[in-house]
Parts: C-alpha cells; sequence; structure tokens
C-alpha cells in the first residue's frame, strides 16, 4: 500500500494506491464515519465493481445512482438529475458521495458535492487511469457546458482517494491509452526521469503490469500533490497542469463531446504545443519526434482533427478559463521536461500551425 | 457612511451603508478592480436604477443581463442561462459579477459566481429590506429544488456590500413588510434591545425614514457578521439564523415559489416557532403575543396556510439542511431574545400546533 498526502491545511487528504484498496473495507468506512455512503457511478463500472464494492457497507444503506457512461453526460442536467435523486430520497448534510468510475463520475460527483445543500463530503475512487493520475486529486470538479469544457464547476476537495490498480484490468485499451496521455503530460511538464521511464516500459505498461503501473501512478500523484499544495485554486503554477489542454478542450468541445476521449483530445494538443515551442525555438526538432513517437507508441492522435480551422480553434480557445482580458495563454514547453504560462503567442504562430 | 466587517479571514470584506452609496464610484470601482462588470439584475430593478448604476463605470464596458422578477426564477435554469450569457461574451476569470438586486438576484449571482470558471469575484448591491439585513451579508448563495428551497448552492464570499437605504423608496409595502419579518427575526434570536427598537418605532419605519432604517439594517448587519465570523459554513451558531426557515420554507416550497414572499413565510414560521416554545414553556403566553403583535403591526402573515396540514410540513421538512440522521431540527426560542437547536420536538408537539 502506497499513501500519499495532498497538504491542504484543513482540507488536506490522503491518497491510497493499492491493488484491491477498492475492497479495503475498514479504511474506506473510516472516511465515510457516520455519513450515509451515496455511489456515483456509471453503466459500464456497475456490473464490474458496484456490487462487490457496496457490499462492504451494506450495514450503511448505501444508495446508488448509475449514470450512462460518457463525457457527453458530464452536464448540469446529469447535475440535476443527481441532486433531485437526493432530495427525493432525503438526503441530508450527513451524507458522503462516492465517485467509482472514471474522470467523468469524479468530476460530476465532485461537483454535486460541493453544491448540494452548500456541501456534503466525498470519496473519490477512480477506475482509469486518468482519473487515478489526474482527476481524481486537486478538487477540481466541474460539468461541461456546449461552449466550453468544464466551465461550470468548483475547487472542492475530497474526503480521501482509493486508487485500485486492479480495476484497470476491465479497462478498454483506447482508455489506457487516453490516460496514458496525461501521464506523458506530468514527464513533459515536470519530471524526465518520468518520461525516459514510460519510453523505457513501453510494453510492460501496455500489458497493465501493476508494479509499474503503481510507480507511473505514485509519481503523477505526487507531482499533482505537490503543485495544488501550492497553488489550490490556480492562480499560477498549477494552470501548467494544462499542458495540451487549451488545444484539447478546443477538441472536445468542437467534435461534441465524447467523440475524441479526453486524453486523445490532450494527446494531439500537447503536440500542436510542442510545434508551437518549436516555433518558438524552445524545443529541438527531435525533442518535439521524442514527444510524438511516444505518444504513437501508445496508439494517440498526435493530430487536431482534420476538419477544425485555425479559426475553429480561435474560437474555442477565446472561452479558456486562462485567458486574461481577452488574450488567449498558453502553455508551452520552455525546455524538455519544462513548461511555462505564456500571454505573447501571434496569430503568424498560430496559423503556421494548421 | 456606516462601514461595517465581516471578519472571515482572507475571506473578509465590508459592507457600506449610505444614503446614495449606490452611486458611490470610486467605492464601487475599488472593488471592481481589474474585471470586467457584468450587472445581473431583473425587471423591477432595471427600469429604476440600472442605467444610472451603470453609467458610473461606462469606461469598464459592463454586460447586464435581466431575469425576470421573482422566487419563481431562483432555479438552475436561470443558473444556466447566466452562465450561458457569460460564456457567449467571452468572459473570462477577470470578471465581476454585480448582483444589483434583492435575495434572488443576490443568492443566485453569488451561485454563479461561485461555480463559473470555478469561481470569478462578485460584489452585493441589495436594493430590498431583506437582502440589505439578511440575505446579502455571510455569503450564503443557492437556487431551488422543487423539492426544497436553497437546496443548490456554495459559501462564497463577495468582495463587497453596498446597501443604499435610498433604494428602498421605491420598494412596494409587501416587499418592505417581509423583509421586517427578517429584522423582527435577529430581535428575537439575538437582541431584545432591536426588538423593542422595532416596537416602538414601527410608524417611523414604515415611512422608511433612513436614519431609522440605517440603524435597523446596521444593526442587523453586524449582528449577521458576528455570527458568520464564528461559524462560516453553518455547523452549529449560523443555524440560529434559520428561526422561522424551518416552517417557512415548507411553506414557499408547497404554496409554490413566489406565491408567499420569502419573509411572510418566515413570518409565520417564526410563530409556529415560539407556539411551539410555548409548548416546550420556554416561552410565556404573552412574550408570544408581543411577537404575534408586531408581526401583525407590519401586516405580516402570523398562521400558517390554511390549507396546509401537518403532514404536509413534516413532508417537506423531512428535506431540511438542518437535519441529522433523519431527525428533523428546530430553532426555537429558549427565552425571549435567545434561540438554540433541538431535535427532540415530538410529533405530539408538532401535531398541536395545527
Amino acid at each position: 500500500m502506497l499513501e500519499l498526502n495532498v497538504n491542504l491545511g484543513e482540507r488536506s487528504y490522503p491518497i491510497f494506491i493499492a491493488s484491491g484498496v477498492l475492497n479495503d473495507e475498514i479504511r474506506l468506512k473510516t472516511y465515510i464515519g457516520d455519513c450515509r455512503p451515496v455511489i456515483v457511478t456509471n453503466e459500464t463500472i456497475a456490473p464490474l465493481y458496484l456490487e462487490q464494492f457496496k457490499s462492504q457497507f451494506e450495514d450503511l444503506s448505501a444508495l446508488t445512482y448509475i449514470l450512462p457512461d460518457g463525457e457527453q453526460f458530464k452536464t448540469l442536467s446529469s447535475f440535476e438529475k443527481i441532486n433531485a435523486f437526493l432530495l427525493q430520497n432525503n438526503c441530508g448534510r450527513d451524507t458522503c458521495l462516492i465517485a467509482l468510475g472514471g474522470g467523468v463520475i469524479g468530476d460530476l460527483t465532485g461537483f454535486v458535492a460541493a453544491c448540494y445543500q452548500r456541501g456534503v463530503p466525498f470519496i473519490q475512487v477512480p477506475t482509469t487511469v486518468l482519473s487515478q493520475v489526474d482527476s481524481s486529486v486537486g478538487g477540481k470538479t466541474a460539468v461541461n457546458h456546449p461552449l466550453g469544457k468544464n466551465m461550470i464547476g468548483a475547487f472542492y476537495q475530497p474526503e480521501a482517494v482509493f486508487i485500485d490498480t486492479q480495476s484497470l484490468s476491465t479497462l478498454d485499451s483506447r482508455e489506457f491509452s487516453a490516460g496514458m496521455a496525461e501521464v506523458i503530460k506530468y514527464g513533459l511538464i515536470y519530471d524526465t526521469e518520468l518520461f525516459s521511464y514510460i519510453e523505457n516500459n513501453v510494453a510492460l505498461l501496455k500489458s497493465l503490469d501493476e508494479t509499474a503501473m503503481q510507480h507511473i501512478i505514485q509519481r503523477c500523484c505526487q507531482i499533482k500533490a505537490d503543485i495544488v499544495a501550492q497553488d489550490e485554486k490556480e492562480s499560477g503554477l498549477r494552470a501548467l497542469l494544462n499542458l495540451g489542454h487549451t488545444f484539447g478542450h478546443a477538441i472536445e468541445a468542437q467534435m461534441g463531446y465524447g467523440v475524441w476521449l479526453h486524453g486523445e483530445a490532450v494527446s494531439a494538443g500537447m503536440v500542436m504545443a510542442c510545434e508551437l515551442a518549436k516555433l518558438r525555438n524552445s524545443l529541438s526538432d527531435s525533442e518535439v519526434t521524442r514527444v510524438i513517437n511516444l505518444l504513437n507508441a501508445f496508439d494517440l492522435p498526435v493530430k487536431a482533427p482534420k476538419e477544425m480551422t485555425c479559426e475553429d480553434f480561435i474560437g474555442h480557445m477565446s472561452k479558456d478559463k486562462k485567458n486574461l482580458k481577452g488574450t488567449i495563454r498558453f502553455i508551452i514547453p520552455t525546455e524538455f521536461g519544462r513548461c511555462a504560462l505564456v500571454s505573447d503567442v501571434t496569430e503568424q504562430q498560430l496559423k503556421s500551425l494548421f
């Protein structure tokens, strides 16, 4: 069992990483406390893990809300339905929401927890690579709006995060790859050693070797915890975690949420950010190739959708949360393994990308 | 100019109370800072105050969103529409929302501010008695759900509160009375001197004498600020501010939001809480009569709607946010001028009320 801590004063919480931690009844119950548990999950996860997971606290008369699977359900409409479900069941402030699933389930459940009766506790039990290495840690919760990704949400921290690497065994390969895009991102913004480790262990990771997976998950969570502890509400440093996301969110919104997986969009977006860095002479040709090769090794897209024009991108990016005074800001590598938030990307540079 | 402070560490903020503070351009601009102002108001307030208010920061190209007037618009649907409006106008995190109106506008705008791009600053400019003495201070933001009042929201503090007593001159008398219910509430939970002051100045207050109004507004805001500073997220003390609200919210939900004004429902609810206190021997007959007489003096309802049964009340109150482990909890006077949160009200006691 690996245990990390996200240090945020009175909002601090632990991350437990292990094979089988989904069934760590005693530890789970410690964090549920005196509350009534309500599990939020989806139609893919429920048949695989729900009964087994729920059986641990049958005595607490847990409720379950099951959503359809997919980014297209991370909406204000789903948010409303879960709130109505809680009200119909007379759930009080002594309710503990448990997000059992990937990033969509975690972000949506966290946002409901932030707002239901002005806030109830919640626990993250992420079951995908993407949610285990990124979205379950740090308290960013949100739903999408047709006009922009994650535009309505809250910074709201969980009570604890339980990461069970066994649950990855049922992940389909496309979801696995999408998660690896975020792992590669951590290497590129913060940790060249992690980047090299991934390069050197592609086959092992693709076979879901639990030791290798735990190694990279633990490393990503540690980086995320470090950054979040320094900048919980993204006034500076934390924005770097958005490498590839400015372009990526534009792809997701343009193509329709769920058509490209979030990680796939981030993968193409990261290459675009690297190309931009090359244009600005902060990455070399061979470094960009190294990034492309690694993303290719995990069968990830390395180009924007053919049908998207420069204007499409600018249209979406003009609504990006990082923007200031109407200027689009980008996270761009300043050297291999380091990034910065810049405001001086020219339209000329953007056009050269296409 | 009266100035109070809500002491909440880094979330502290000032409350300015004066005649004409709505036009205090320099002070307002200080709190807008570098942000782009977006004014949210309603169809009643807009023709009266909007142009004059907005003219102060024409140079900041302020946007305006105008809602219909009424509690029935304090919904997730209005919340969605304001978010869409902000996105359509490419508003970034450097947006400052300004709530110009009563409690509905303040609660709704505050909740949008809490969630838009995970949080942007906002300023409260309350224009009704109710919002000036109560809802604009303390950071409780929310929308209603058909199944319960204020069920979806956030604790989210404004940057500043500007209370202009001049704006009360256009308030209709029913709204004025509804606000006075909350003022009388402060007397009953915290300050018998305030209660006596209201008793002794009914005519003056009804004539909207600005000195008298400023006196009671300042006193209510001071009480609210004291309580909120001790218990921002309502883990104990703050719940006392809900005297009359357990019954009152049930009336609002049952009758349809907007049919009874919030303050009217609180008025009837307060009498019910006092009757309950009499049954429990903590208020005397003459003390309850004193409360009823004062509410009557402001033409406020002192009885629950005839058509509501005990079961109707219990149905709604079983969803109350103060409930714990399925038990309905009530705020009840323990003596004249003091209240407590109690869990031991029996069904028998409730039935005796009807």
